[in-house]
């Protein structure tokens, strides 16, 4: 669509800005990622919240799990070794789980946590819908690498392909992803059922996920 | 001292062995660091001491302080600024104030934590202690680097030289610095004396530090 865009490397611009490190330096780039995750720890251990000072330890728990070997961080080691060989399905169902799922697990158990009055059932119910719209979030993302373009995404449209990554599309074709990513969404929705609360804002996150163009 | 060594970057080789990014790739080193930095978050939030959730959480302040942009992460980020500028020695020093100073003192307060029956005025004690331990281990860095040999140090001498990056050696002159890392490590193990317990390991500290060789 946009042929006459200059060529650009993988991650020169997100949200139709140049990335961090290309504006500033690599360097830059990585210090402030240090200092952002030393600044997530530093919010959690300092909020003045009414929760209890176990409740504040178990959240700082979720998170450093979320954003380590065993979340996070291990998804994208393994994505990164990935890259130079074949991946199957469940390779890359467990891939993303880690790589993005992981914290955004993270931020729905943390966002029931700010409530004591949140049932096991409920954290259950919560951590099963979180599970569902994270892979959904990624299989749209692969979606969209595959459809999309550059301008609309804000980042440059076809980079997993012309690193011959293994995603959702190349793996199941554009048909299935499509029907994956919509029956994950509605699995999402039809969990929050039994919450006995009100969840509309969830329900609302789980169709943006599959329905998002950038 | 060893002309026939090929050349190195500055940061190929530590403690004698091949630096992370040398050895794997730099995407692998930053990923490692990543993940240390949640798994030393995850140790102190899971950590089965009978130290109270309250003192729990004061130590994972103390630590994402010590590494985020007041401490560590801010010292690096005005490092690599300060490679294109003249530095004075006030200004380097508050960079090696936060740099590595910040992270050793942590370690002290930290270690002063675990003890409950730790009263304030130790506290006070051991805090000053670490910060003119980690300023002359500082001192002590920048004269090895000036007077060392590559093979001992297990790292590439004059690295800070060639980069043209202001130390003590280069503000000061040797005989000053030298001066300056004795008096702080005697600074430092005067200030003990009140400490009203055994503090030989902490006597030792300050001594290795100024007099190691690498």
């Amino acid at each position: 669509v946009h042929d006459d865009l200059p060529a650009m490397d993988d991650d020169a611009l997100r949200r139709g800005k140049p990335s961090v490190h290309k504006a500033f330096s690599e360097a830059t780039a990585i210090l402030v990622g240090d200092a952002l995750q030393s600044l997530a720890f530093q919010c959690l251990s300092q909020q003045k919240s009414s929760l209890t000072a176990e409740t504040k330890l178990t959240m700082i728990e979720i998170l450093s799990e979320a954003t380590g070997v065993e979340g996070m961080t291990g998804g994208q080691a393994m994505d990164l070794k990935a890259e130079c060989h074949d991946v199957k399905l469940k390779s890359l169902e467990n891939i993303h789980r880690l790589k993005t799922g992981a914290l955004i697990k993270a931020s729905i158990r943390l966002g029931a946590l700010c409530n004591p009055k949140t049932t096991d059932k409920q954290f259950t119910i919560l951590e099963n819908f979180a599970d569902n719209i994270g892979l959904a979030f990624q299989v749209q993302d692969d979606i969209l690498d595959e459809i999309g373009d550059t301008i609309t995404l804000g980042k440059p449209q076809g980079s997993d392909r012309a690193q011959s990554k293994a995603t959702y599309v190349s793996l199941l074709g554009l048909d299935e992803a499509r029907k994956k990513a919509t029956n994950l969404s509605k699995d999402a929705i039809d969990s929050l059922a039994e919450l006995s609360v009100s969840a509309n804002v969830l329900r609302e996150l789980a169709s943006f996920v599959v329905n998002r163009i950038r």
